[in-house]
């Protein structure tokens, strides 16, 4: 483009963005929260136990009064279907695995780790961060003051070459993983990545992988979906089961605010893990573990909600995917991937752009994640990635943002080639 | 007694000893655990929540969604009520007290306290643990390597002078205080200790009295009931009310596993517990605490459920106390309190006698909480108290393990003096 064609496109395009800023909207796409129409699937469990259905479980406990520290026979079994470890690798915890995951660095860097030094006392630790990621992992281990280190994300998984290199170092001491669907690239590790990751001996003996499969279950079609190597199946192979420790939750499956979250892990951590919780707590909502061993049954009920889910999900993806086809497909301004399950879609700009577009989105009345909150320390050295959750808005809402969108990653593209040629 | 009189009298208990041990008991007085016929009472606040009734809190948010770090209002209102603070001063959490002040601990010895050096980095920190006092506030401080000094418990709480002198050390950063229906004694401190407590000025900026209020509704009786100064008020009216954090929670009122808790705390406090909070969870269990909100009212609600639940805890206790009474009131070799409140009923026996009472009983097939436990580091100087959990068995059960008790007790007593004289 000349830089009149330029200049004439601008001037369209902030006709065009004027002309929404005129509509006073007033919306959120910010972060990965169900709308109602996913909420209301799960809400048979809420009656799932009571006075009629009794509150003991299949051995015989009762779910209302203390104890049982790991989780009850049921859920632990429905947790290792999840996640294809037996249920003896399996912990049952409260409402958020992102709690689970905060106990387990904070021990770490207080206590230790299986008998190790306490990473807080052995200098300036450090954590391997694949970018763009989770913005809330990130904030744990910034809040320890562990030094995050970014990998770049590729569409195997995080770049194996330099995690291998990066390992080397015994300050290392962990890794943040979203292997399946990833938050927010919507990617799955290859094969080959988790391979690579299983075979791997970090120089640190207290090492970690932190493998947060939240969206394990969260496919978007049935004709298209993606494969998960087992990890701890793969490194126990390799004799080093003890180098991760893997998340879930039914926060997406069930209820985000009232599911269930579980820890897997080698018998080695879960008795370190034990040794903390025995002092923690005398066990976690175990009511609410039976309402949900009761409600999915098993393995086959968790899957079949989670094609109910689908169905609301997937017109809501299919629409940002092929709004951002239409629009910006084949300008070169823009790269996303074609995701076929999880719960977000990222989006890479051009260099310098991504803080412009959340800017002139929010100017408009559209709330995004933040521009930089996919990276440690809320920092994206090229301001390119933002990160979009379709999940909560009503579809027509969601087309206004994608319109929108679209239009302001054209408008920040076309007036940065215009500083560009000045 | 002569010696020949204990001689007779020993072999007499020793006969009734071994007609006990030929029942084959196994009965459990170990932990403060509601029984069935209290598990009950809450039954119908499981069906609070459901479709028929809707998810929303009377501000319109949806329970079943993220978000809500502090809790919904309705829940932070009750626990006010309850603390008697204001609804501001409130967070509510999970179904743990225990978890809410493990976080505390564990972040004030990682991190620091409001900003303060993480005592983790400030040496050999300690902390006042009046005795006997709750296991499990002794583990959480042992896990932290927190060294513990034990303050003794008088009638009317903790020793003021024993605690007055100990706080001028800066290295001293807290105390434990169950001040109502304390766990085991069963006293609530009086209107004096609980203003020298607010007025005191610990040299330690970072000094916090860990207040766990679990027993605070936790009345017997109609007509004799303890009353607790209120010591947020006390301390805000010296400027201290920086200086302690409140918890309480539901699990003796609704269910043990499946309850929820509170922390009460000063805007300071609670801004500084809040900055790790954000980073910990997205939000705890909400639908919970709509279930709570809903099922209670208000604190006229709790009360009620209170009386009902005392309905079924007076006849334990009474029993309990009758036949320590009856039994062993006059001899001169066990002292306990005449509680009209709380879960517990705490024995002192001649010094030397806790261990070997707890054993007999347990030869017998009673185990009752172990010897030594309710001290720091499960070690009892005096080897001479036992507590009591009247809660859990049927009344008949009951019957059995406190005469079983109060035969051992004497056992022991005459066993040792026959010691001492041979």
């Amino acid at each position: 483009m000349t830089t009149e064609q330029l200049r004439a496109r601008q001037q369209a395009l902030r006709a065009e963005y004027e002309a929404f800023c005129a509509r006073g909207l007033h919306l959120d796409l910010s972060r990965g929260k169900p709308g109602p129409d996913l909420l209301c699937l799960a809400d048979g469990m809420l009656d799932c136990v009571s006075e009629k259905t009794g509150y003991l479980t299949e051995g015989g406990v009762d779910t209302r009064n203390y104890g049982v520290l790991d989780g009850i026979p049921e859920a632990k079994r429905l947790f290792a279907d999840i996640l294809g470890v037996d249920p003896d690798n399996v912990l049952v915890g409260g409402n958020s695995s992102l709690n689970l995951m905060y106990d387990y660095i904070a021990t770490a860097y207080a206590k230790g780790v299986c008998g190790h030094e306490p990473w807080s006392r052995q200098g300036a630790v450090k954590f391997l961060c694949p970018v763009p990621g989770y913005d809330r992992h990130f904030a744990i281990t910034e809040f320890f003051g562990i030094e995050m280190i970014s990998v770049p994300m590729t569409a195997a998984g995080p770049d194996m070459d330099a995690v291998e290199q990066a390992v080397r170092d015994p300050l290392v001491k962990g890794m943040w993983c979203i292997p399946m669907y990833s938050n927010p690239t919507g990617i799955t590790f290859s094969d080959d990545t988790v391979r690579r990751l299983a075979a791997m001996t970090p120089a640190a003996p207290d090492f970690r992988i932190m493998w947060d499969n939240a969206y394990c279950m969260h496919h978007l079609y049935d004709d298209r979906q993606d494969h998960l190597l087992n990890l701890y199946r793969e490194a126990q192979a390799c004799g080093h089961e003890d180098n991760l420790i893997e998340f879930t939750s039914t926060s997406k499956i069930s209820f985000p605010g009232a599911g269930i979250a579980a820890v897997a892990a080698s018998p080695n951590n879960l008795a370190d893990i034990k040794k903390r919780l025995r002092v923690e707590t005398i066990g976690y909502d175990k009511i609410n573990m039976l309402r949900h061993a009761r409600y999915f049954g098993d393995i086959e009920g968790v899957r079949e909600q989670m094609r109910r889910r689908a169905q609301v999900l997937r017109p809501k993806f299919d629409l940002v995917l092929n709004t951002l086809e239409e629009k910006l497909g084949g300008l070169e301004i823009a790269a996303w991937t074609k995701v076929v399950g999880g719960y977000f879609v990222s989006v890479d700009l051009l260099p310098g752009c991504a803080k412009k577009v959340a800017a002139l989105m929010k100017d408009a009345g559209i709330v995004i994640t933040g521009a930089g909150a996919t990276f440690p320390y809320g920092v994206d050295p090229n301001d390119a990635n933002l990160r979009l959750a379709p999940s909560y808005p009503p579809i027509e809402e969601l087309a206004v943002s994608m319109e929108l969108f679209c239009l302001c990653a054209e408008l920040a593209a076309v007036e940065q080639r215009l500083t560009e040629v000045a």
